[in-house]
């Protein structure tokens, strides 16, 4: 299989941020196989399957999600507003999660993914072998992460239930050309050190990644504190958690000195900053010009449906450039470009697929994402990054290939029924619905 | 002309935030004639034109823009991460606006509010008269207002000739429906003080309001904090403004003092708050929590396209939400519903259309939004507050009335083409365009 796009203006986001204005891009099998200007097709003999207009489209590569809950979507827009919200809502209600929920769930936000643009995510929650099935179904790329937490879950009635769940989960899925299975602790301060410790050793008998949300709670700064006189980085390092490949949710109240363990990593320790959960729920602002400026690898991650709301990037995009523009009072920090990188190559970094996929270059894997520049909203363009930053919204996305497949054309799912998908979940969703509104 | 909408959930924004949730509402001419639960239909004789379905959409009151420049549309994505851009860009390249460019950038800006379920907005530009005509024959409601300023502008070759253009402008629009004409002094430190004096005399003369930038630039602070040891918004104090119908933009550097003298003007003073344009810019967050406690009236503005980017309330009652939570450390400050009220009747207060428009109450005009709940980002929905503020986006509006009349259905514009509205607007920027990549 074969497919030329034409006519879109290819902002490739590689080392040197390539542009070609009026660009082709060349897709076989899974990968990118030739980028180039439309004006030197006619001299060019491309025997293709299948051509598809782009119509003066922004194509970019595939956008990365760093952190984000799929089985979460039962929960959006409940309890947004109040205090405690973890404790309150959250945890409480997660004992109605069933295996079909988070089947459900996953499936639909995967479908949201997708629409918006987004290519690989990254997840931590429960029966998560769930979400990895739904990501092959769908077609998504994605890191995969069973939760451990030291309390009964909806998968587990013992606690910490998820490590023999991740060991068996890791067993399971290796060598998938999509999912990358990993180790999903759920945050230092909800875990005992036992586990903390044993999670290590997992990580390297399966050479697994690890995922955790560290340094987000003012009360896990506290209890590190007080039990330990460190940050919560301070003690994971403790542990050998920097020796391993680390994706760290948040790090909102991140010091000077966990960055140095950070950069002490020499990138196996990565950030996935969730702006909007994180300003949202009125936690903070994560120190990222600081992370940048030390050569932190970095990525945007939407939170959980619950937390970000909604799972498209260029929320998460508008919202970085306003609050870290402010919080650093400095206007011309931040340029659009930079926050593109964020969304796409840094995200790649960030959960290690670089080699793999986030920018447009040939090689790598065709994983793409077509804006639309028809709609009232982009236009005029004097800066497409801008244009993307500033006035994008997550309808703005055409069309998306993952692994060379085209998963989204014309706004629309092209394998999948958005219908028969939220039916599903409408229906797995019933009981959750009415302990919710008992809560709520 | 009467027309039945049914099938909506009805967030009226009214004092009591009365909510229906299978609602109807008949449109009689331009006003809400009635409002009720659709069980209650079948008993009632409803002999109606037209019947909409509503599809269990959200029916909320037309969005209100409080501040924004309509004939702005060519500067989107130009300049926006520069320093000072308002003098190194704006300023020399508004040389180049005409006022068929003002025509053309005022029916595309309209067709953008309009789209994205803005129903009243607050203009201020040159070639103001032109504005006035694109609102009419797009059929929007404004408070329309031509820019007085201390330099030859695009339509006047000497300083502050927007004084007689705004002369000639309110005895032109008197008592029209839709326009009410105000006068627009473009800031405090751009205009001399014989100036602004002459404004208020003028403003009592025709009965008008005034609007004006006020404390958004930290020079405009130290300039009157040098000149007269006042802050701008003591100053103007000095010169009557405090007694007019008086709309503030921005109000960034507003101090303690200062909002006692909005409090004093007994609701005469009112805010135009730009959340997106003033964090973008990194100019800083507006006290607006310290406003709504002293029962200052408050509405939510986009600022220009080239300073928030789009004209859509979503956008900015999203970031008004997590920058205000977070600037005030209380995630439980702002809930959305009182967010919505900013987008909603609190921009019908702060523009004195409290008595036409700003809530779905029987008598007022049919200002309407419907938001469809179909997209994949509006499910599930407990809350239907938090979903407009933390899930919609501009394209999840599917119908717009404004004063009974419907312009947008289905995502599209009733009585216009976009695109031909495009192309004259893409035509009439040749000049700007070349001139602007000159600058860029
Ligand atoms: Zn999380
Ligand atoms: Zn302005």
């Amino acid at each position: 299989m074969k497919t030329l796009i034409r006519n879109v203006h290819i902002l490739s986001m590689d080392e040197n941020y390539s542009e070609i204005k009026d660009g082709y891009l060349v897709i076989e099998e899974e990968c990118i196989t030739k980028i180039g200007s439309v004006s030197e097709l006619n001299s060019l003999t491309l025997d293709v399957d299948k051509v598809i207009d782009g119509k003066n489209g922004l194509l970019i590569p595939g956008m990365i999600n760093t952190h984000t809950h799929a089985g979460m979507i039962p929960f959006r827009s409940l309890g947004d507003d109040v205090p405690d919200r973890l404790r309150r809502f959250l945890f409480p209600l997660e004992q109605y999660m069933t295996k079909e929920l988070v089947k459900a769930s996953s499936n639909y936000a995967i479908a949201e993914m997708l629409l918006s643009g987004v290519t690989s995510f990254c997840d931590m929650y429960y029966f998560e072998d769930e979400v990895a099935k739904s990501c092959k179904k769908m077609g998504i790329r994605a890191l995969v992460g069973e939760t451990i937490i030291d309390m009964p879950t909806c998968d587990s009635p013992t606690p910490s239930g998820g490590y023999a769940y991740c060991e068996s989960f890791l067993e399971q899925w290796q060598n998938d050309p999509l999912i990358t299975p990993i180790i999903a602790p759920h945050a230092p301060n909800t875990n005992n050190v036992e586990m903390l410790k044993k999670i290590v050793s997992l990580s390297e008998k399966y050479n697994a990644p690890i995922t955790m949300h560290v340094s987000e709670m003012t009360y896990e700064i506290t209890e590190f504190q007080e039990k330990y006189n460190q940050t919560p980085i301070e003690f994971l390092q403790t542990l050998g958690y920097f020796e391993r490949d680390f994706i760290l949710a948040h790090c909102i109240f991140a010091t000077e000195h966990d960055l140095d363990i950070l950069v002490n990593s020499k990138g196996k320790a990565r950030v996935a900053h969730c702006i909007g959960a994180n300003t949202k729920s009125a936690k903070g602002v994560a120190p990222i010009k600081q992370m940048l400026e030390k050569n932190i690898l970095t990525g945007l991650g939407t939170d959980g449906p619950s937390s970000g709301n909604t799972l498209d990037l260029f929320s998460q995009m508008r919202l970085f450039a306003n609050v870290h523009k402010t919080y650093n009072q400095d206007r011309s920090l931040f340029p659009a470009k930079e926050i593109v990188r964020l969304a796409t190559i840094g995200g790649a970094e960030t959960l290690g697929l670089a080699d793999q996929v986030g920018s447009i270059t040939v090689g790598k894997k065709a994983d793409l994402t077509l804006i639309e520049t028809e709609s009232v909203n982009m236009f005029p363009i004097f800066d497409p990054y801008s244009a993307i930053v500033y006035s994008a919204n997550a309808s703005n996305v055409d069309s998306v290939w993952v692994n060379g497949r085209q998963l989204v054309s014309e706004k629309k799912l092209v394998e999948q029924e958005l219908n028969e998908i939220k039916a599903t979940l409408y229906h797995e969703m019933a009981t959750f619905v009415t302990e919710a509104n008992k809560v709520n």
